[in-house]
């Protein structure tokens, strides 16, 4: 197959080639593309060196087969047509398609199939925080219907970009050296030592566009009128992302059941002893593929409620992977 | 009147100091009292020089009036009959006395006159967490029963006292200088760019003691039968907690109306211009008194549901000026 990595040099696009390589995904040839600053920068990709190519409005996709696009939504929406036209599907990690019903949204442990029917051959990748929320809610859903969800993050710089990682690092520096932080560009507030409440801008309900992502992909994904209230917020961590989430369902479930169901759920790893100090922790889930869920328990203010937290990363299961992933379906069925 | 500082050279020790001064408390005479480490340390209050005496079976608290002790459970335990033999009022902040039947547990803007049935003469002070918690849940209170709350916490290291701060900085500086961190003693894991979901030790129900805390503690300021599910996360910020909190009452409630009453609140700051990136941020809360709330907005998944955002010093309300807010009450009614 031939494969396309839109906007190559990015974290995503950077995780994007060794996760197809270290899956051995059925890449023949690999061609990459990028803004004015990245075209000509060269990455290896199975030990051979590839040119990233100016984005372009002209038939450079004429044989790709499947693009993986991540440069931000104005460039997916930009290029959207340049990528499919003759026939290429884009897997787009931006959100500008994704709640276009003409556009599956797909988190393939839940809803594989809907890439099948793709009639813009545009296929969207959730939000990273949805992604990890809905794998974890996914076997619970097959227990009891779920109802409610509240969840709050606690969500890394990386989320921002391989610049914002940075900046982060760039702060803490300048704090140890000069006691203040002068570098403030890729978030609204200093994030050394803070906590900000704030991830997107923020829309007319007060809720961020980053929260209601979660209400919505997370409905679009699971086929279902679940409704989720979100509080999403950066916390002075590198890379991987976590969520404290309380789930209310139809039927009362045991701490019990939901572990098991966790411990045989897809794309979950069980991390739930804490008694022993065992639970997840960004640090531990980064560089990992899984979403780890751990601190099971009753929701004390309800009968039919559980309460859980999890972690998970996310530029491997919260954005590459899980395109990836979309990308070996879609390879399976055409086998 | 006299005052002692149990506990005078922590965290806690010296901001109850500061707050006695800034606060004009009617202090004749201060004395201070320490472990074998901190015994013959020198401080300053009110520009003379005062220094840290022993803490001994002996009858050093004859003459004084209220002491602050804040120098961890066990030795409020040991020493609760030394400091309260002769008549002193003693306010604890540990955790010792706070569920013990006979020990009020006082939020002064809450239950204030709680705090004059003490007939052991100790009054507790609540957890940092509860605190921050019950000064925002108490204006809604008034407006509609609060049946429900699921709360997060983003808790600073300042929670673990002055030596986890400076091992957070540490862990910070080692990484910066080698790459790799080699403090860990304060806290379970790593703390610099990572988030812990345990703060003090498990209960059999795989709640923390530090969220068990919250459930039962704010039963007893609040008078109530409200049910809280906390999940407490420690964050790498170093002073100044947040907690992203969940909020059903019996009958709904409009935003704008909830605004209002924490515009009038006591002890309340309203922070709310999200659209403007104004929200509450522990780096701005830090060294302030007021419990800052903002992001208020409805719960999207529940009828009768809040949803909000709030910060506070866990050395000031959280501990310190709480502390001295009920010893001023218990002056302002023996006048």
């Amino acid at each position: 197959m031939t494969v396309a990595i839109v906007g190559a040099s990015g974290a995503v696009g950077q995780e994007l080639m060794r996760i197809l390589e270290q899956r051995k995904f059925p890449v023949e040839k690999l061609l990459l593309f990028g803004s004015e600053r990245s075209a000509g920068k060269k990455y290896l990709f199975k030990g051979k060196p590839h040119t990233v190519k100016l984005l372009a409005d002209n038939d450079d996709f004429r044989d790709v087969d499947i693009a993986f696009a991540s440069a931000g939504g104005s460039t997916s929406a930009r290029f959207a047509e340049t990528i499919t036209r003759h026939g290429t599907i884009m897997i787009d990690n931006s959100s500008q398609f994704r709640m276009d019903p003409d556009v599956p949204l797909v988190v393939p442990e839940i809803n594989a199939d809907d890439a099948l029917q793709c009639p813009r051959r545009i296929i969207a990748n959730p939000n990273c925080t949805t992604i990890m929320l809905v794998v974890a809610l996914h076997p619970i859903e097959q227990l009891s219907h779920i109802t409610r969800v509240r969840v709050s993050s606690y969500q890394s710089a990386s989320g921002a970009g391989a610049a914002a990682m940075e900046e982060l690092e760039q702060q803490y520096r300048e704090l140890l050296n000069d006691g203040k932080v002068k570098t403030i560009s890729k978030f609204p507030h200093q994030l050394a030592y803070n906590v900000i409440p704030q991830i997107d801008v923020m829309t007319p309900n007060d809720y961020t566009k980053e929260e209601m992502k979660m209400f919505l992909e997370t409905q679009k994904i699971m086929h279902s009128n679940i409704s989720v209230s979100a509080t999403c917020v950066r916390v002075s961590s590198l890379r991987s992302h976590s969520e404290a989430v309380w789930i209310e369902t139809e039927h009362p479930l045991s701490v019990d059941t939901i572990r098991k169901a966790m411990k045989d759920a897809p794309g979950v790893k069980l991390v739930d002893d804490p008694q022993n100090y065992v639970y997840p922790m960004p640090l531990e889930s980064a560089g990992h593929d899984d979403i780890y869920v751990g601190r099971i328990r009753r929701d004390l203010s309800s009968e039919n409620g559980i309460t859980l937290w999890l972690t998970g990363d996310q530029i491997r299961k919260g954005a590459a992977l899980n395109a990836v992933q979309i990308g070996e379906h879609i390879v399976r069925s055409k086998n």
